[in-house]
């Protein structure tokens, strides 16, 4: 075990956080001398704190606190859920009036300076008498943007920036993300398990399992990060999902919204017997599935009264291209949610990972590759399937290396025989 | 720099040694406590020593060895060119007559105990009155399979063994590869760069580059651990390649013996600008050319006068299979070398590695991955060209998920924005 806190420590901090942490309940940092030393020690500290309350806090950012005095561990807190505390508060409540004065408070993004659910953190920061705030990443959110760090500065508080802050800026990369993409469509990350030549299934569409008990493991813990999960309808038929986080690696705290993207509305017309099975599936737990089907393809199914206590079928006009869809679909949880949907993970198939990638609309991508060559012809990322009577040539165009979609890899980690890619867009700063 | 440093004690030792040490020539061990102490910080030294006596061992294994008295370093060496000192008689060399007295020796491999071209380690070790022997990988090469560690043993010396075992096994991985396979074939070791979906090179077969300039570097330093490297003519056509160790990481000490794989003789038929451009190539450095070439098919070409002074042509019968081809090749490389190859590196094209899978020949994989997407038809990683009017579900059968060929992760390692895998056949034990 402590061997894996020792891999953590070197494999970087990716999208995902800390995966030998997730995995292992027992793996912890190492003291001084052996990693993390100094700031970076506690800054490695917040980071965990944040994977500790990683899920409910969105659309907030899930930032992680510890408050340190005299080299002693204080407080350790996470934003908590939406419209409750964010984390620097969490923490002043957890110690005595005065107990914090003089103290040290780390922070994976810089505090708040404006009143939203809550007033602004630095408030509380300057009240309590911290004598220094050391800070992961710059929060470029408009009503903060620098101001945080200028209010603790004139109150006569050290302020450093930039302490793990790669690490912080992957941890927060969907509320960055979406802060770059102006909340415009919701941050798409890209999740799946290949084989080295690129199959997520065989030519039968199984895929259970290419990638082993650890990834899949941190995959389910990875759930609860995004706010929702899409699938096509043909995943929904061949594994009959539940989409909830389940063999998570870290004690689960929310479940993601779940989206079945249908357009033909193959769903009305599976046979009872699957309908029965999806059903237990998809009601079991967690909170509303999306049913995302073209408006003219949709006629109420008969079944659709026991559905609809947990299902809400969203309408996409004929012709719409995925930017459409994608509005749609944030609509639709906006007004079911009164929160806006800020990040969704794609889980599969591999058509509909390959559409958006060819529409460019994957922000970045976590890859749990197995050192296998399968073969086959079917289910291969970036490769749309050819039926009968199409031209080849215009489902899948030929290609030249230079137009490749090139990712920018933040981290790849070892777990058991599989590795993960986590990866950006080269549209986002890393 | 130190971060390369660190990354490397992390991320294991592969079949291709120690990644960082290769590439960035001030990387270092770190001082104990901050990754290996004790004896596997000394056998981290020896294993250094080895990669820097990367190749003319062969077929000797390339052991390293350390020397070392109250903590202090007295001496290092490398196995020396075939036919000369051993790493042990190396490092003893180096000392004074009775400095080695009492000293602690760590090599990674068991010291040989039976007289080849050069008289047992074992007897120059315990004249040299060593205390200790730390030892790696066991030997089992027949004359030697614990006898070493067994006369060590009754002369008194304390010996140790499985020290980084994992480490020095994969390191000497061609040589004890080689004693599995009982030399009834060279070992096969497969090296290509790909993007994630399987592609070693666009549509219009440019592969340069897929991979960064720091995997590059590593690879052609690479090419001197093996005895030989293979191409196929489609590749030799394409890339018109020298096939010598030239952007090395570390100082060149061999070329490997370059292969041609071109049944159809394919070669006789190109065009004098193409022979003029490839003879400069392929003459410029190293030793000589072998190539493969249907017996039926070879005319000898009107300019082979000029080539036969660096080219063999290796007759491969019509109908033979791959053990038969590759058994041909052996036989021409002990007949013009005077010693077997132990080794071959296939470095490509696709069709070729995807030949040499499907026959279950690959014994190790070196993969260098781009996190990229370049979708697009041909030259894909265990996908058969089809030929026109051939049945594409014979030259690319259906594949079941249970029978895909799943190789062993022995390490991988993220080179810039490359990740390196290194794997090897589950019929090697690791």
């Amino acid at each position: 075990m402590k061997e894996h806190a020792r891999h953590a420590l070197m494999h970087g901090f990716g999208l995902g956080g800390w995966i030998p942490r997730c995995l292992d309940a027992d793996a912890r940092i190492l003291p001084d001398g052996q990693g993390f030393s100094g700031d970076s020690y506690w800054m490695a500290q917040a980071l965990l704190a944040a994977m500790e309350g990683n899920g409910p806090s969105h659309p907030n950012p899930c930032v992680g606190a510890v408050l340190v005095k005299d080299g002693r561990l204080l407080a350790r807190a996470a934003t908590q859920s939406y419209g409750f505390l964010h984390a620097e508060r969490a923490l002043l409540q957890m110690v005595g009036p005065d107990e914090a004065r003089g103290a040290v408070c780390y922070t994976t993004l810089e505090p708040c300076a404006h009143t939203g659910k809550q007033p602004p953190c630095t408030e509380a920061l300057i009240a309590a008498g911290i004598a220094r705030c050391v800070v992961g990443a710059d929060d470029p959110f408009p009503a903060v943007a620098g101001r945080g760090l200028a209010q603790l500065r004139a109150a006569g508080i050290e302020v450093q920036t930039g302490c793990l802050e790669k690490e912080c800026r992957a941890w927060h990369f969907p509320f960055l993300a979406s802060l770059t993409l102006k909340g415009q469509r919701p941050v798409m990350i890209g999740k799946w398990a290949q084989t080295l030549d690129g199959h997520l299934a065989d030519d039968h569409g199984l895929s259970q399992w290419i990638s082993g008990p650890r990834s899949r493991a941190y995959a389910h813990w990875l759930r609860q990060k995004y706010d929702a999960i899409l699938v096509g309808i043909g995943t929904v038929f061949a594994d009959v999902p539940s989409l909830t986080v389940r063999q998570s690696a870290l004690p689960r705290l929310r479940h993601p919204h779940k989206c079945i993207y249908d357009p033909f509305a193959r769903l009305g017309q599976a046979t009872p017997e699957i309908l029965h099975a999806l059903r237990s599936e998809l009601k079991s737990e967690g909170p509303c599935l999306f049913w995302l089907v073209q408006k003219k393809n949709w006629r109420e199914p008969s079944w659709w009264k026991e559905w609809s206590s947990f299902a809400v079928p969203v309408f996409l006009e004929e012709g719409s291209g995925w930017p459409q869809q994608l509005e749609a679909l944030a609509a639709a949880y906006l007004q079911r949610l009164a929160r806006p949907l800020q990040s969704v993970m794609v889980e599969g198939g591999t058509q509909l990972l390959t559409q958006l990638m060819r529409a460019d609309l994957l922000d970045a991508w976590q890859v749990f590759l197995r050192a296998a060559i399968l073969g086959g012809q079917a289910h291969r990322i970036g490769r749309l399937p050819v039926r009968e009577g199409e031209d080849p040539l215009l489902i899948n165009p030929f290609q030249a290396l230079q137009d490749k979609l090139d990712f920018t890899l933040l981290a790849s980690y070892q777990l058991d025989q599989d590795i993960v890619l986590e990866c950006t867009h080269p549209r986002f700063a890393v």
